[in-house]
């Protein structure tokens, strides 16, 4: 018999959101879960870590419990680390990272801290996936994507996944039937076309509240952004050397030791 | 005459650190300057965006001062998304940020908040560059840089940059007469091995500092690492695509829709 793989859960909506607690479900039904989230929301804390304050972690789950749950007072990306290095003690064989309430296609992959836990899961060597649904609302219809879910998830625990890529999955708020298949992408180059809402405490003073509008000017059919548009499940693999290569033959033509 | 070009300054140590005092010094050769940095250390925030939280701006510098100085409540990407449309109004000719008190060398950048707001400009289409020193001292000697910084961004300021693309450039920790010159690199595939100090409260609670030691595998003669190791000043292009493109075939081959 195939020993049950060891997954690691996780996403920045924290571990009490019905994303993660649908994530749980479906990792069940595929190998033996441990849950290491944050202990309140973490959104748009990108690869945020915390290096100036402390760090707590409570067990959450009940002795007897089928999965065993931890909260952590830090961000995704020091849940990951902490899950690996205390709690584990060793690597799990995939790391899943959501269901995100909101979407994390394009651009957003940057800002988000179900996406950082991913990344950080494969930069330590972990297979790892990021999973978002086009739905802030609460109530959002993850059973619609379990699917979709289980079939990434089981194929990269059957296949890994190259060296040094994670996956950036997002589902279109659909019903399943609804959903025409899964596509794999490349990252729209959208943007956020900021505005900042301008207010006034009680005592005068100036605020603003972060907001604004998603600017996809990327009219390619083979982006994350089409392929949700269209009713597609997106896969984005997505890696962490930033370093643009194209660009260092243009750049060493600059004078810069003269 | 040619005008004087714009140039926004930022970092992630926060409005009164040394580096970013030094930074601000020798872009004023260059253009007209105007600050909006952090009110406090922000070193680890990577790309976080605040947005379940309010936003303040304070204009720190006196009426006459040579240079417009804001010092900012959220993170460096915050900084940059308010400078530019609540403060300047407008995109500025170039962002530097920096100078860091210590590495962004290899996969430091990830959790960087120096770099993460070079790259935010990036994304907003503004030339950018993040500067950092190899030395965590608060006395660290910043005045060894200044030609390195400068000519660097000249060249930016003259060339431009290529689309997509920001520069991470690190500074090894040597007299000006010591650096053998400017080398454009790739980022080198280290990562950190994380050791976590485990404490406890006086009420007798367990917690975790973040700590480890960075591990470089990558025997590469082109890498940061190899650069700063032997003496240069090391410029890495970096993209905030972030999509594995020649993975995009492989997994194609998976059996996703079956």
């Amino acid at each position: 018999m195939k020993k049950r793989p060891l997954i690691l859960v996780t996403n920045d909506d924290g571990v009490s959101a019905p994303g993660i607690r649908n994530l749980v479900a479906f990792m069940q039904e595929l190998g033996d879960v441990i849950v290491v989230a944050p202990d309140k929301p973490q959104s748009g804390m990108g690869h945020a870590i915390t290096i100036n304050n402390t760090l707590f972690i409570n067990k959450v789950s009940k002795e007897n419990a089928a999965v065993t749950e931890y909260s952590c007072s830090g961000t995704p990306v020091d849940c990951v680390k902490l899950a690996v290095k205390e709690i584990l003690h060793k690597k799990p064989d995939l790391c899943v990272s959501g269901i995100n309430h909101g979407s994390n296609s394009s651009i957003n992959v940057i800002y988000s801290g179900t996406m950082s836990a991913a990344v950080e899961a494969g930069i330590e060597g972990i297979p790892a996936i990021g999973f978002s649904l086009l739905d802030h609302d609460w109530d959002a219809d993850f059973e619609a994507t379990t699917k979709f879910v289980k079939k990434i998830a089981s194929e990269v625990l059957e296949n890994g996944l190259p060296k040094g890529v994670v996956l950036n999955v997002n589902l279109p708020k659909l019903k399943e039937n609804e959903i025409k298949g899964i596509k794999i992408c490349r990252q729209a180059n959208a943007f956020w076309e900021e505005r900042f809402d301008k207010r006034q405490t009680p005592l005068g003073k100036d605020y603003y509240w972060l907001t604004g509008e998603f600017v996809n000017l990327d009219k390619g059919e083979d982006t994350d952004e089409w392929a949700l548009k269209n009713g597609y499940v997106s896969v984005v693999p997505i890696q962490f050397d930033l370093t643009s290569h194209h660009s260092i033959q243009e750049l060493n033509t600059w004078k810069l030791n003269e």
